[in-house]
This record gives C-alpha cells, structure tokens and sequence, in this order.
C-alpha cells in the first residue's frame, strides 16, 4: 500500500546566525528516535534558514528613501519596513492600504516579500525583521549536500513558508526552495486507465509536500520548524523551486 | 512526537451511478489491513463521487445555445462542453484560446467548471464528461455520516479536485467539499514563542489536506481515488469547503 509517513521534528534549539542547520536536523532526527534514510524529505521552515543565514535587519538601521516613504503612506506600513520589502524585489505587483504584493528577487510573488515580523526575537526587539534566504534553492541545495556528505544517504531538501492566495482564503505552505525532490509530476501525454491522454495535469508535487509538512510545523508557539516527509522517492532534477513561479506572460489576470 | 500518516487505499472498484461509497470506503480500508478510528479522515477524489451521483452528460445529449456557440469560438472549445460549463457556473471570469476560467454555482474558481473528460469511461466513450457533484460539501456530509453510522468512529470527509493556481506553475489538489474537518487553523491574536501576536496567519488546513493525500492519490492510472489521513483532529464545525472561496471583493486583481 503506498503510505507517506509525516513526522514533526521536536527539540530543535533556538537558531543563531552561524548555525549549521544539517548538524542540527540531523541531531534532531536521531533525539527523536529515527534514523535518515535514502528518499527521506525534509522541510524545513523558511524561518530557521533565514536566521542561519543572518538575514535579520534591525529596522532602526534602515534609511527609507523617498518612493518607500510614498508607499508607506499608501499602504499605511512602517517605511524601513517598505524599504526593505523594495530592496528585496523585482517590482510592485499590487499595492493597497495594507497591503505590499511585490515580486522578490527571486522570482516569488508574495505580500511584503516574505519579510516577517513574527517568531524573529523575543518582543522587546519589535523592530528586528527576517527577511527570506538571498536564494532558498541555494540554501536548500547546502544543506542537502551537508546532510547527504553525513549520513552517506540520498535525501531531498525544501524550504517552506506560509504565504495567502489569489482566489482562496487563508495561507498555505509553498516550496520556496528545494534539492534532491521532484518539482513537477508530469502527467501530459500519459494515459488514464481508459486509454484517454491527459492534456494538462502537471502536479506541482514540491508545494504538496509543503502543504503535507505544514501540518505537523504549525505556525505560532509550537517550535516545530523542520518536518521528514519519509514515502516518496526523491530526485535530482535540473529544476529547483523557482520553476514553480510562473511567468508574467502566463498570468491570467495582469 | 507529532505524526500523521497518509494511506492510497486500494483495491477500489470501478464506481458506477448509485454505488455507496460510505460501504466501499470501508470495505477498502479492511481489505488495506486497517480499522477505522476517530479523527480519521478521507480525502476522496471528486471523480468517483461524481460518478457515484451520476454525474456523467453525453454531450451528444447537449444542444449548445448561441452563447456557447459563440464562446466556443473564442475559446476553441467544443460548443457542447461550454453549454455545460455555463450551467454549472455563475459566471465567467476570464475567457481567452484554450481556457473558460469560470465561478462555478458552488462558487468555486476555476477551469472549465471542473468538468473533465479523462478517467471518466473508456476511451470510445469519449463524448462522455463528469461534472462536479451538485454540492460537493453535501456529498462530503452525506459519506462521513455513513461511514461514521456504520463504525461508530469519529471521522471526517474531504472531496478534492486538482486545479492549477494563479501564480503558480502546476496543479495542486483543493479541497472542494468538506464535513467534520477543521477548513482554518487560526493563529490571529495568538502569541508566537516570543511573545509576538500573529497579525494574518490563518492556515487553510483542510486544503493542504487534500494536498498531503494528493500524493498518493495520482492522477493517471493509479486506480487510487481515495486517501486515508492519520494523525490530525477531526472537528465539528460550522464551516465546510465553500469557506475556502474568496469572496470577489478580496479578489486582488478584479
């Protein structure tokens, strides 16, 4: 019977910049009781990758220029907030009070460039911000090849943050970043089991198993960021989670 | 440690009009080597729902009006599958060569009103379509209170369907129906571990349900329609899958 086995990873420490994420999760996977295995998956919190990375700005360092300042009143932010959210993008998608939809430089669209407020530092340090990994599939391919060298076992990384949708309330998981896994199961010119050929199902199997992951991480207090997805097989592809952005030219509403 | 577990049942039979899904859910899950329990949830795919409520249109029984007649021309569809598009939905939201992106009565954004023409018979039949069930959230109610009926177990019961996103590449499954699961893990007003109140986190759980049972579930051959998730709380509540469609008012682009 095919069976996919989900498993929150408890007891990982506070992490600092330096950290060495593969040490960790692989300590981690061993205090739980478990032992990596070849196609095991991890995912890990976009959150704990940008805080070994030492993406965090303190705010009170950040000079706003005068378009920051603009949009800070359009938008009713905080301006170093706006201005770090533009140095982290491409370009504006959509602005509204409340509101900063840009495009990062990484090619994701997504509400303040993924920039985070929340789970950065005790409450005292309002004003520290995360912003995401320079570029998660690099991240993402890091920490796969330093848990591979390790354990001698062939895994799959992804990076994984919350973000809302188009047409659909509330926030799901999305692969930000990801190594080792399948993208995309392609199922176009395949068959059914009536012989009738698939035009159009193309699974985007990475943000599955983001979703699938999510829900053992959760998202406020419970200090769960990293999950071993252990059922599928994994996969080295020449495409990384940036395939999952679409184009501009393919959006239906522009 | 927080765990969840995803079983692809097998060994379910070609569902025909009138079959009871409840009893072959459970014969399915005995035949797998498991026993039903509380907070067991079903993720079934909307296919043999539909063909369980006859939901099967020749569309040599469907004489197109001359909206869809036209529509068919800018669409480069068959004018007898619009026809059928158009009854099942509210409106068109955007057409354009190849895609009728349409709000379907359910209030369900998405392509073609969810009529499919693959898995539906054998290939000769190919003039056969399956449309939606009437109202996927009843149908969901209807399966989980049988199963729950019939094993005196606590369960719940997600109907999903695979669409593509807006601004992302590939589909991914949705939850379109839903009875006895949480839809939204809200964390708005909560703390996180520093202290810090979550602003916008409002997780759609049961849509990354459907996600986690995607993964075994397939999509082309796998014979595999029904998914079987171990590991989550099952809940009573007032909402089920139409809480998941964004009113047009919170449409970002309109």
């Amino acid at each position: 019977m095919r069976k996919i086995e989900i498993y929150g990873l408890e007891g990982i420490p506070e992490i600092k910049p330096g950290d060495d994420l593969s040490e960790i999760i692989i300590e981690a996977v061993e205090k739980n009781g478990l032992t990596i295995k070849d196609d095991d998956i991890f995912v890990i919190a976009q959150k704990i990758v940008s805080k070994s990375e030492n993406r965090i700005v303190d705010l009170n360092d950040v000079i706003p220029s005068e378009e920051s300042i603009k949009i800070a009143k359009i938008t009713d932010k905080d301006p170093r907030l706006v201005e770090l959210i533009l140095r982290e993008s491409k370009r504006i998608v959509k602005l509204s009070k409340g509101h900063i939809i840009v495009e990062t430089k990484h090619g994701l669209v997504c509400a303040n460039a993924g920039i985070d407020k929340s789970n950065v530092g005790n409450v005292e340090e309002i004003d520290k911000v995360l912003l995401l990994p320079d570029d998660p599939d690099i991240s993402a391919k890091r920490i796969k090849e330093a848990i591979e060298k390790k354990t001698g076992a062939r895994i799959g990384v992804i990076i994984s943050d919350t973000y809302g949708r188009m047409l659909r309330e509330g926030q799901i998981n999305y692969a930000i970043g990801a190594s080792g896994v399948r993208i995309f199961r392609d199922y176009r010119n395949k068959k059914d089991r009536y012989g009738y050929v698939l035009q159009v199902k193309n699974i985007a199997e990475a943000e599955e198993v983001a979703c699938a992951a999510e829900l053992v991480i959760g998202q406020a207090d419970e200090s769960i960021p990293v999950a071993l997805v252990r059922g599928l097989k994994c996969e080295e592809t020449t495409l990384n989670a940036k395939a999952l952005n679409m184009p501009e030219e393919k959006w239906l509403f522009k």
